[in-house]
């Protein structure tokens, strides 16, 4: 499974994961920043708890790499990485609540609610939504205003009710109320993958491409968002809670349909191949410069855990 | 107490409280906008639920006021006057679920996790939160960038860590220890007076202001926000919770000090008239103009629920 250019790849995942970590350490520091009256600093230890847990920010990664497809690398990049992974660490957080999926593990660590208190987990992952937008803002992110206007209103948009939040509500509900196809990709489209979408138009936002560009990265996106849910799903229906580091098998028994559970493995197999091709087609133009993208998507669909 | 100039005003603002909650309402719209997947009906109707419930809408009220001093009052200032609400509003469905503030009842009505569940109040909140920052980078808010820009800064400054979701942290560990004057004054400047300087600084903003009057504005929220939390101190100290529609005396049964504790009923009205003063001083510059907002000076210290 690990050939030569995976173990690569890797290497080069974590590596940006390093990069990402610093800035959301120096982000989530002890000092009040200007405007700032002051910052509790239990509340501050259970946000950097549902941050900087070691995970494998892909999501950051998709917008440092699409940034860079444009010719892009800059710290304004990196900050905008970084606020997309507040998004995604907030919605993680609340997820994970008893009042939600009701979870006391993440990466094999206690989650907020159960390392801090309910109360904590509430307010931490309220704060990293908003410091988010705080970063995206700050003159520190060093972009055209119109190009800051447009990541705030698109992350808002993949976030909210239309995106992120929405499919969480959606997916709680298919508890009770199990849906159909078009349901559950429905639900996936807006639960994963608008933020997975986002990220890689983010990347050419901050880049500076132009309009085609950008549509063409979040086709790339949507693309890769897809095969990351069909993987997961295939990884909580064949793995075991030991190599995933937190409860598998969930779906089946909460009695939510996947696509998975409708089609079988083999199907899900032949999905996420066909997803991989079109998601490298639609960066085969942008030529060499197009490996690592090409090479994301391939782990997205191959990954083990 | 009512004489005929406050009846006057308090027309006044229900007159803007409608425009507010029709502005309010169209951007709670069922169909989805560009951009998002679907709008889960549900959701919808618990963020619909904690934003539609008849606030005073004193915020919004402090934005048009502030933009129309300086010479502003279209659809771009009613829009920024809207997202301020939604944060006001998700602020208070968190802070009443059962593992914070624990209240059944807001302004009479059953609040948003009694009313629905407490997966859809959390996730209402954080959708509702979302759409503010959404609602001001949107191309329908039509203001210059760079305004777009300042105001989604300086709100997420007001409401994260080190505002208004700090503070809230401040005030549940109050219940476990009490503050000393110091840390009242901070917890309070945090929890109540951000948001509502904000609301002052943004329609100054938003009405495309020099810097000079922003920060005037900005001081003369200040002021407003500590006597609107002295008024509440007051209120809870003295009023019933008939007059309220909420539960009153809570503060003090749950030992937390407020200055009104500490220092009376007398000192606190004292106080209350010398910030009014100091409000009205910061705007009588403005001449005649400024008329309205010393009356809502006026009011926020006298108001009696």
């Amino acid at each position: 499974m690990h050939d030569h250019s995976q173990i690569d790849f890797e290497t080069l995942l974590a590596g940006a994961a390093l990069r990402v970590e610093a800035m959301l350490d120096a982000l989530l520091g002890a000092r009040p920043l200007p405007g700032e009256i002051d910052r509790p600093q239990r509340l501050l230890a259970a946000m950097r708890h549902g941050v900087l847990n070691g995970g494998k920010r892909l999501r950051p990664f998709l917008v440092m790499e699409s940034a860079a497809l444009i010719g892009a690398d800059g710290e304004a990049v990196l900050r905008v990485a970084a606020a997309l992974e507040c998004v995604h660490s907030y919605s993680l957080v609340h997820d994970d609540l008893p009042a939600m999926d009701d979870d006391d593990l993440r990466r094999g660590q206690p989650t907020v609610h159960k390392a801090f208190d309910e109360a904590a987990a509430i307010l931490a992952g309220d704060a990293l939504l908003t410091l988010a937008f705080d970063i995206l803002a700050d003159p520190a992110t060093e972009l055209d205003a119109r190009a800051k206007v447009e990541l705030v209103g698109k992350l808002a948009r993949a976030a909210g009710i239309g995106g992120m939040v929405g499919g969480q509500a959606l997916d709680l509900a298919a508890e009770r109320d199990a849906p159909d196809e078009a349901g559950i990709i429905r639900l996936q489209a807006m639960k994963t993958g608008a933020l997975i979408r986002f990220a890689c138009e983010a990347g050419a936002i901050a880049a500076g491409a132009p309009q085609a560009d950008i549509e063409r990265l979040a086709e790339f996106g949507s693309a890769i968002g897809l095969a990351f849910q069909l993987a997961d799903d295939l990884l909580d229906h064949t793995s075991t809670p030991e190599a995933m580091g937190k409860a598998t098998g969930k779906d089946a028994a909460a009695g939510k349909g996947t696509l998975v559970a409708l089609h079988g493995e083999a199907w899900a197999r032949r999905q996420l191949g066909g997803l991989v091709t079109q998601a490298c087609d639609l960066v085969a133009p942008y030529g060499d410069r197009a490996a690592i993208l090409m090479a994301t998507a391939r782990f997205v669909a191959e990954r083990d855990r």
